[in-house]
């Protein structure tokens, strides 16, 4: 390439950049109400919005931590309800351990099937997950639709998922979702109010699969 | 599929949420500094993020929507920073036009080239972008120093997008590589501080696509 300078090496390497980004999170952030296993969660996190309110906001069933790395040391397969979500967890750390990240909302079955109930892709894309993927994570930060669904087959015992991680951005139904994801007894973790979205899903992912790979 | 209940038809459709959500932004956001080109840009950014402080926080170019809409509908080439932007953003609106959406940062030359010159793989897509799409939307939502590299070779007179909307999220580097986007004198959309993202940005580029269409 032809630019008119020349490249510069870095004077400060992107891994210094998280460190440094990750200490400015401690100090700001300051006391907080999460235990050691949850807070490395919390903090990318907060480093994936630059929001300490909406890390103050999460909410850990107690064995959720625990039960996200055992899925992904187990190589258990993860469930995103859209490709935003899919193609941002990383995905050498999952693999390492046989799993494998899986999106089924645009799936022709699902889009056809969403047409004939008159329902959404996300309702029928969460059937689909729990059929070829349960046991696993289901990673939901677009869809409040999608974790109803999810939170009704764990109702009727349908459906039993290694770790709910739902976290649904939005003004109508995300909230209500999440509290509702909230009083099920089975390992989730999710916030309290609007915000969320699919970057907040993907880095509570990546923080499990990094807590992942340090277990050796 | 066999599930113990049958699906149920919607009672509230996809398309009546969105509205509803669009109206509860309206009305809790009340008086603000945007205009009227601008507002539902600003609109879908705090539909993405249910983030008011973050919609506030937006700054445009004179010039920005008007270029933005312009570039969409002249089917200018869309470059991404990262893969979430990508494929977050809505495709049909924009290969009507004949537009298509790019990102660099995987291809093997960038990959090799970082290594070679002992840089961000950042960095080196955005200078293979502004060879292969220069006059196109450059959206970014995560790389600060993609952001910083595209600023550079702006001044220099060497990059000439068509609009760059620059709002990556984070604790080092972001808020000051957007402060140096406010700075120019071609048409950009941003924010200040240190909140962003993928999300963000898709949402913008979005809201323009449907601004695009409408104009039939």
């Amino acid at each position: 390439m032809d630019f008119h300078t020349e490249f510069k090496p870095l004077t400060v390497q992107p891994q210094e950049i998280e460190g440094k980004s990750f200490e400015i999170i401690t100090e700001e952030l300051g006391e907080h109400p999460f235990t050691e296993e949850q807070y490395p969660i919390v903090q990318r996190v907060i480093h994936a919005s630059a929001d300490f309110e909406l890390g103050r906001s999460m909410v850990f069933h107690p064995d959720a931590v625990e039960a996200g790395i055992r899925a992904i040391r187990e190589g258990r397969k993860i469930v995103a309800d859209v490709q935003m979500v899919q193609v941002g967890i990383s995905k050498p750390r999952i693999e390492k351990f046989g799993g494998s990240v899986h999106v089924y909302i645009s799936d022709p079955d699902v889009i056809e099937e969403a047409k004939r109930l008159n329902t959404t892709r996300a309702i029928v894309a969460t059937r689909k997950a729990v059929k070829e993927a349960d046991g696993g994570i289901f990673a939901i930060g677009n869809a409040p639709t999608a974790l109803l669904e999810l939170i009704r087959l764990v109702k009727e015992g349908v459906a039993r998922p290694g770790l709910i991680i739902g976290m649904p951005v939005g003004f109508v139904s995300a909230a209500e979702s999440k509290e509702e994801l909230a009083k099920l007894d089975i390992p989730f973790i999710t916030n309290v109010g609007r915000k969320g979205g699919s970057t907040i899903v993907v880095a509570a992912v990546n923080a499990l699969s990094i807590m992942a790979e340090k277990r050796g």
